[in-house]
């Protein structure tokens, strides 16, 4: 039995509170936090506490907060045993100032109040001292099929792979919606090909998928969209993708 | 029963070859090609010919060729009487030179081999004489659940939006497998991150779903994952991407 404590009440730790919840082999000893009002969604099911002094013993210390309070939090824990762990794409392990420290980053987006199965997000680990490694690894194969060992690099790029094809795609899509709505399309229109769009590279290569003007090369069709297209940005946009796309595949000719 | 016949031979001419033999009330009397060695893929359930006199009468004559080749598809078929509609989400309706035409583009990326279910695609319509529309609704309804009745005007700017989410987002999977690539990362990692940002705006709308470091106007994450970017186009993208995000927000303060 791995116990558990959970530092942070925000949408990262309540996806991680589920998950560990019914791992069969996990104790969530107690969560963390200093908002007393986001607290009370954990009560109904373990400890909770505010005070840093009132921090229990575990195994493990999954620190969920924001990346510039991971230190701050970090440093309530200074006398514990256990391995303390941040979940941030983006920090370095070595921020956390402790010797038994590492990374549990689980690569995915959390929506407030979607569940998501953990069992198919990958878990990325890192941890300073060896002899945590078992342990780290044994608790998130507790919840997750796919965990990784991944150093702070690594992870960092990973992390910024993340922001190309989760938030700007993202923005990508809204651009999709602005454009059906001017128009006084339902952006419902668009969602069939979204869909396929991120189902089709589960099969074949992003690089072997690339259609449209851009990659055809037809410059006539290129013109007439942006001649269509009123903000600038947009414009911007599609302007440096139709180069960004032509110079991939000149390159591989 | 309506009768059809398909000329082309390429993807989309397939898919529509697989959607319309699946469909009960519907006929294909025949696939016209200039390419003999395309042809067979249909010989065995259709007649097939690749000389325009050959080509038989049909209540719908759908021609499915690179929009290039659709004016010169059409003159073949000045003496028909059925309606001739192509299927080209840039081009006007009125490129075909014959009084009774019409559009029928289906609004989905189509991959060679791959098979798709037709009833939740989009089929757009379009068509010059009224007497027609309830004809090639009729036949678009023997295949698709979705059929809409869009002008060219708006037809040019779903397309539009079609590049932004399909090809674009695709250009952003393939930056996010080239980042992993090189840091000896299985772009596997990003599948089930990819996935979920493509569900998630099922539910909620892309404006709400946005997230990330641009978002949030945390410009020293934006600064330090400039700063591991090689390639001069990603950092450009990254930078527009950004800018264009913090300016959608701003102007919703």
């Amino acid at each position: 039995m791995y116990s558990v404590i959970l530092l942070g009440t925000g949408n990262l730790a309540q996806h991680l509170f589920d998950a560990f919840i019914s791992a069969p082999n996990v104790k969530i000893e107690q969560v963390y936090g200093r908002n007393a009002e986001k607290l009370k969604r954990f009560q109904p099911q373990v400890a909770t506490c505010s005070i840093p002094s009132e921090i229990k013993d575990a195994d493990v210390y999954i620190i969920a907060v924001k990346d510039d309070a991971i230190v701050q939090v970090a440093e309530h824990l200074s006398s514990k045993k256990g391995i303390v762990v941040h979940t941030s794409g983006a920090k370095e392990m070595d921020c956390i100032p402790i010797p038994n420290r590492g990374v549990f980053y689980p690569l995915q987006t959390f929506t407030e109040g979607k569940p998501l199965d953990f069992k198919d997000i990958p878990v990325c680990l890192e941890v300073k001292q060896d002899s945590s490694l078992q342990l780290l690894q044994a608790l998130a194969q507790e919840v997750s099929g796919r965990v990784y060992q991944i150093d702070s690099e690594q992870r960092k790029k990973l992390h910024l792979a993340a922001v190309f094809v989760n938030n700007f795609t993202n923005h990508l899509y809204h651009i999709g919606e602005d454009i059906c709505q001017k128009e006084g399309l339902s952006f419902s229109l668009l969602q069939p090909l979204i869909q396929e769009t991120a189902k089709k590279i589960l099969e074949i290569s992003p690089i072997e998928a690339q259609t449209g003007p851009a990659r055809r090369g037809d410059d006539q069709s290129i013109k007439s969209h942006l001649s269509l297209l009123k903000n600038q940005k947009h414009v911007e946009l599609y302007t440096l993708f139709s180069e960004a796309i032509k110079k991939v595949y000149e390159e591989k000719l």
